[in-house]
C-alpha cells in the first residue's frame, strides 16, 4: 500500500451497510491487508451474526464496545453507554498509534453518534488522527453533514423494499 | 433453512453492491450455508478482485459468464455477449434444478439487462424457477421496476461522494 487510505462512510436506512463493510474486508484480505473490526451496539455472542466467526477465522481482529443493540438500551444507562463508546474511541486511537492495520472498520459507530452517546466533534477529532495509509470504514445510519464532508467516499443505502416489519430479528444467514 | 428464501436486489449507482453481496455470502457461510457465485461482466483473472480468492478458499463455487467489463465491450460483439449471458442463465437454471445452494449470488446480472444482452422477461422467467428456500441475490445498476416488483428485499446504493473519476481502475483492496 503506497496510496493514501480512504475514509469511507456507509450510511442510510437500507440493508447492506455492514455487509458491504464485511465485503470490503474480504476484498482487502484477498490482497493481504491486515483488517481490524471495531463494532458498536452489537452483541455477537447473543445474536450469532454469521460473519463474526468467518472473519475471526480469517485473522480479522475484532473488538466490541457498548454492546447493546438500540432495542435494548433500557438495560443500560446513557452514562454507561457513553462511557463504553468513549472506551471504543480510546481503543481506536491506540490502534491508530500502533499503525497495525491496513483497513479498520468502525461498524455502527454512526449509531453512537445518532443516539447521542458520542459527539460529532469527538468523531471528527478521531478522523484527524487517522494514519495516512489506513483505510477507515464507518458504518451506520445517521452520518451527519460534517462527517460526510470529511469522508472521501460516501455511499447511502436506501431501502426500496423490505419484506418484514422493523424490529423483527430477521432471517438467519441474511439479517444476522 | 426452513423459511422461504428471499430474492434480494442490490442496485443503484453507488459503491457497495458487490461488496454487500460478498458480505451476505460471508454471513451465510458463518451459518453453514452452501453459497454459489455467478458473475457477469467481470474478468477476475485479469483484474484480481481480492474477494474471489478468499471466497474460493471458503468453498464458494464461482462461475463467470460474459467476462467483459463494460469498458471492454468493443472487444466482443453484442451477439457474442448475448450468447454468453444466455449460457449464464442456463447454468443458473441448472443450479436451481440441482438445488445445491442455500444462497446464490448473481453478481452484475442487472448489467446484462441494462446493456441489452438479456431481456427483462428472461430474468423474470428465471426468478419464477427459483427453488423456494434458495436465497437469491442480484447485483448491479439498472434493475427495472418489474424486477423490483418480483423481489422481496431491494436496496439502492446511492453515491453521495466518490473520490476519483469514473473509469479509473481505483484502489487495490478497495475497488477490486
Amino acid at each position: 500500500m503506497s496510496r493514501k487510505g480512504l475514509i469511507h462512510i456507509l450510511t442510510g436506512e437500507g440493508k447492506g451497510k455492514t455487509t458491504a463493510a464485511v465485503g470490503q474486508a474480504i476484498r482487502a484480505i484477498g490482497h493481504g491487508f491486515e483488517v481490524g473490526l471495531v463494532y458498536f451496539h452489537k452483541y455477537p455472542e447473543e445474536w450469532e451474526y454469521g460473519e463474526f466467526k468467518v472473519l475471526r477465522d480469517l485473522g480479522v481482529e475484532m473488538r466490541g464496545f457498548a454492546k447493546k443493540h438500540p432495542h435494548f438500551y433500557e438495560e443500560s444507562s446513557p452514562e454507561q453507554m457513553r462511557k463504553e463508546c468513549l472506551k471504543g474511541l480510546e481503543f481506536i486511537e491506540k490502534a491508530f498509534d500502533q499503525n497495525s492495520y491496513d483497513m479498520l472498520i468502525l461498524d455502527e459507530i454512526n449509531i453512537s453518534l445518532r443516539d447521542g452517546f458520542l459527539k460529532e466533534s469527538e468523531i471528527l477529532d478521531l478522523l484527524k488522527k487517522k494514519p495516512k495509509r489506513l483505510n477507515l470504514i464507518l458504518t451506520g445510519r445517521g452520518a451527519g453533514k460534517k462527517l460526510i464532508d470529511k469522508a472521501d467516499l460516501v455511499s447511502e443505502v436506501k431501502e426500496v423494499k423490505h419484506p418484514y416489519e422493523k424490529g423483527e430479528k430477521g432471517l438467519r444467514g441474511i439479517d444476522f
